[in-house]
């Protein structure tokens, strides 16, 4: 017995979930339609919120279901960092580290022209209004190093390091922590040798 | 910053999912925060179509989105063979095998008083009459080898039993492909002892 369509179209849909391939899906299909009707419906419902109720925040681009989000609001935070990020579920990661207390400016992709996001598909222009008007002192750009988190990182550095008297910082790269010298690509390898550090 | 109302209840639904933990079911609530809200959408619409489009085929239970369901519509199927089930989900896993071309009756729950499934929460007599419209000669009890499957497979037997032109077969216990002697449990090692059959 073949998946029916209704149940094809859901597994296909649950494939949008990262990590989730063909097994998985057809896993999680299979075990929702055998689940509580209620619970089922009101995970639907759930998604169906979350994307509803989230906008980008004015000032930032974070996803929130408040206008400002509440970092925006947070006037707690250090005024003087802005940690640039690809989207916003880096700033949840980046928060539950519990390393950073500054504000954050989300710039919605990465530099990738072809997959059709040139320079004008990215918030440049808002992202330097807004260290402008913030009167920022560090600038740490906190993408992926990537060959587009790469790219992204040197324009903005051209374009925002025009004035020296703003610091332009990027994450740190090198080993991850856990990980195996043995089974390390040479790249990673390379940049952990390139930026060592003394420990005495 | 935690996660706002909506993440957090779009989180708790995740849970939902087999092997989904809070980790993951918040990775996966940021992942679709971040996503095409199309797509997204169209996921929740996925999940709320499968929920009710599918209802139980009036004559075996599996959940269907067609009356009668394209198993019991199968004629060229063995219909001396009838394999009980818990869920309609282990249905497509014993379809998967390709080792089955018999019908199915799905009992909806295995017997476990201490949840409130005793006798008349589980599809029994629905059973019996199937067994006797079909004239099945082979009632085949795949039910999970726990301590509710044991008993569900002992009331079952017991029930059906006393036709004894009719036989009750249970799946074979023992050792799982691929496992290892040494981290099996002494129950299943102690089934697959007593279980063992002649090579030569």
């Amino acid at each position: 017995m073949l998946l029916n369509k209704t149940l094809e179209d859901l597994k296909n849909s649950l494939k949008q979930l990262p990590g989730v391939g063909d097994k998985t899906a057809q896993r999680y299909a299979l075990h929702l339609l055998n689940s509580d009707k209620g619970h089922v419906l009101s995970l639907a419902d759930s998604i169906k919120q979350a994307v509803e109720k989230h906008d980008n925040c004015s000032s930032c681009n974070i996803l929130s279901d408040t206008e400002p989000c509440p970092i925006c609001l947070d006037n707690s935070r250090d005024g003087k960092l802005l940690c640039v990020v690809e989207n916003t579920y880096d700033v949840y990661l980046l928060e539950q580290t519990g390393d950073y207390s500054g504000y954050y400016f989300v710039l919605g992709h990465l530099l990738s022209p072809m997959d059709g996001y040139g320079i004008d598909e990215i918030n440049l222009s808002q992202l330097a209004k807004v260290v402008e008007e913030r009167d920022v002192e560090e600038i740490i750009l906190a993408l992926n190093p990537s060959t587009e988190g790469e790219t992204t990182i040197t324009l903005i550095a051209e374009e925002l390091g025009k004035n020296n008297n703003r610091k332009i910082t990027r994450l740190s790269t090198g080993l991850p922590f856990g990980s195996n010298i043995e089974y390390t690509s040479s790249v990673t390898l390379s940049n952990a040798i390139q930026r060592r550090y003394s420990i005495t």
